[in-house]
């Protein structure tokens, strides 16, 4: 029954590839019943990554990424595919979308929930979000080559850091940073990568002062992936590039017992365009159709995405419901489905 | 007594800053106990590093580069002081060294030893050797600004990469698995630095053909952290450009029991210059001139020193020494002369 009173929502839904379309149901299964009587949402499947490309060579069309723009969030599962030469569904697709639609904010939060086995002896409690760049860096695919395949051949690539791009994500960081303890690391190489580094260094101290609450630390990235092994618990908020911020939440991830249970989105915070919410873990050829893929990461970025539409409430329970199931059967074996399932039962 | 029939080696000793100064006399004292009727070692002390900048405004002067040519090797304590602003020293000295003696491998082992206490819960058998490249990537130093301080500011960092630059290191890499496990990881991020990874990759694959006996992998550099956490143990070989190089090996610091144990050679492996041996931690101005560094690291690079001379017995003595030393005193809080005189009593 549908009440008249619903606000409709259009949700792109992007399966993708391997892994990326077992897990994405669950995570629809849970939106469906959060939101029962209170929204009326409508997906719209796309039809994108490996299948398509392979079957008809288009990676993104103008088409498809106009009816994106359309959409009020996009929900991804995977990207990649092991017959397919590196970086054209990358580049060509997930990247061309959190470029296009303005996603300059990809929030990565890192939590060791109770009942997860971390690889560290002593864990500590760890509770922190990675607040990445998302539409700039070496990201940009600035850069070629020349004389390529002859031993002449040089080869560059371009990171373009630009004062607006990161001021805007560093302001984000400071806000998130207000409603958490209050301290922020940036990351980043500021004394090798020095012109980009100043940079970022001078807008943290200047963004910082509207801030004065916020605690502010900076660190390498080399010395960041130390911290994050030995002492992963003195972070909060990190703020940092597009590729530190790709290296440090995969680190991250395995810190709290697998990307798994890492969610993300790829936020346009001005809310321009649709933001996108997705794992961050990949397509995982190796264990696709086998049904027993974790959709634990998916269920947390449905949560990211409904939190992102207003439903703070309703993000809250299923993050619960999360945090419940883990703590209860985190390291059991159970198939897709049935952690599904399991995730519902506690909703 | 001086053996008319001992060689003659200059060594150029850059103690600089920090725990420098008091790790390098260790090191040192090391090195003339074990080459002591082997080789004539003749130190020149270069005073380098942040005092000489404060002095005179110095970091790397023509004169002083000169004659850290004439040298057979370098011994180096470490650079960077918090009160210079980030990147003069490191880009001015240390990476100047680095570039300007084509010191193109970065060689990086790491091992878990003994009576070391990992970060890991399960850490299993760790010993591999990460290969950095070491003269080029976004190490190049090319890159700038415009409209430096405005909102409009953009920022560049330019990774040059060279098929020249890669291979050499590439061959050296796949050298050095010929001599261990004969498994070789090449970790970069092709999916997106398309350029530039899909030139190393082609140069591994090519290179690889030669050494038909290595196993080849492929990793990112992002799944790359994760392995490290989860099964650091799968690693023999990892060959990888300079940045990544440096975030991965401060991880494998971290998880080998702390940066304190892990030594390193920048090493110009066709003997046009002199190469140069340095622990990878940095100057720990926090812990600076109380004794309590542990000179470990130092002294492990002093190893490496020898064994790039040459005296493999000798160096692999200070291996075993060293070994012994943290096996039965490793966890033990001692001063950094009393690691020193206990490592060279085991000699
Ligand atoms: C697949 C790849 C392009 C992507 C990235 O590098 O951003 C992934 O690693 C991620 O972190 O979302
Ligand atoms: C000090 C710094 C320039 C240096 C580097 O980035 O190479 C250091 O981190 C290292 O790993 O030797």
């Amino acid at each position: 029954m549908t009440n008249s009173k619903q606000k409709t929502y259009h949700i792109a839904v992007i399966a993708g590839d391997g892994i990326g379309k077992e897990i994405v149901p669950q995570a629809q299964a849970v939106l469906e019943k959060v939101t029962r009587g209170k929204a009326d949402i409508r997906y719209e499947d796309f039809d994108l990554g490996a299948e398509r490309y392979l079957r008809d060579g288009a990676v993104l069309p103008d088409e498809d990424l106009d009816r994106l723009k359309q959409q009020d969030a996009i929900l991804l599962g995977a990207i990649g595919d092991p017959r397919i030469k590196a970086g054209i569904l990358e580049r060509g697709l997930l990247l061309k979308m959190r470029f296009e639609l303005d996603q300059y904010v990809n929030l990565r939060p890192s939590k060791l929930y109770k009942g997860v086995v971390s690889p560290l002896a002593d864990p500590g409690d760890i509770d922190f979000v990675v607040v990445r760049e998302g539409t700039e860096g070496l990201y940009a695919g600035a850069g070629g080559s020349i004389r390529r395949g002859t031993p002449q051949e040089v080869a560059t690539e371009v990171s373009i850091n630009t004062a607006y791009g990161a001021e805007r994500v560093i302001r984000y960081a400071f806000q998130l940073a207000m409603k958490r303890r209050r301290r922020l690391t940036l990351v980043h190489k500021k004394n090798v990568l020095t012109n980009a580094g100043d940079m970022w260094q001078r807008l943290v101290d200047q963004v910082g002062q509207e801030y004065p609450d916020v605690e502010r630390e900076y660190l390498h990235i080399d010395a960041s992936t130390i911290f994050m092994v030995t002492e992963p618990s003195r972070f909060d908020v990190i703020v940092t590039d597009n590729l530190f911020g790709d290296i440090l939440t995969d680190e991250a991830g395995a810190v709290v017992g697998g990307v798994g249970y890492s969610a993300s989105g790829c936020i346009n915070a001005s809310g321009t365009y649709p933001s996108m919410f997705e794992p961050i873990h990949g397509s995982a050829p190796d264990i696709a159709g086998k049904g027993i893929a974790n959709p634990t990461a998916a269920i947390l970025s449905a949560g990211m995405l409904l939190d992102h539409l207003g439903f703070e409430e309703e993000a809250a329970s299923i993050e619960r419901a999360v945090e419940d199931d883990i703590e209860r059967s985190g390291s059991t074996h159970r198939s897709t489905e049935q952690i599904g399932r399991d995730i519902l039962a506690r909703l």
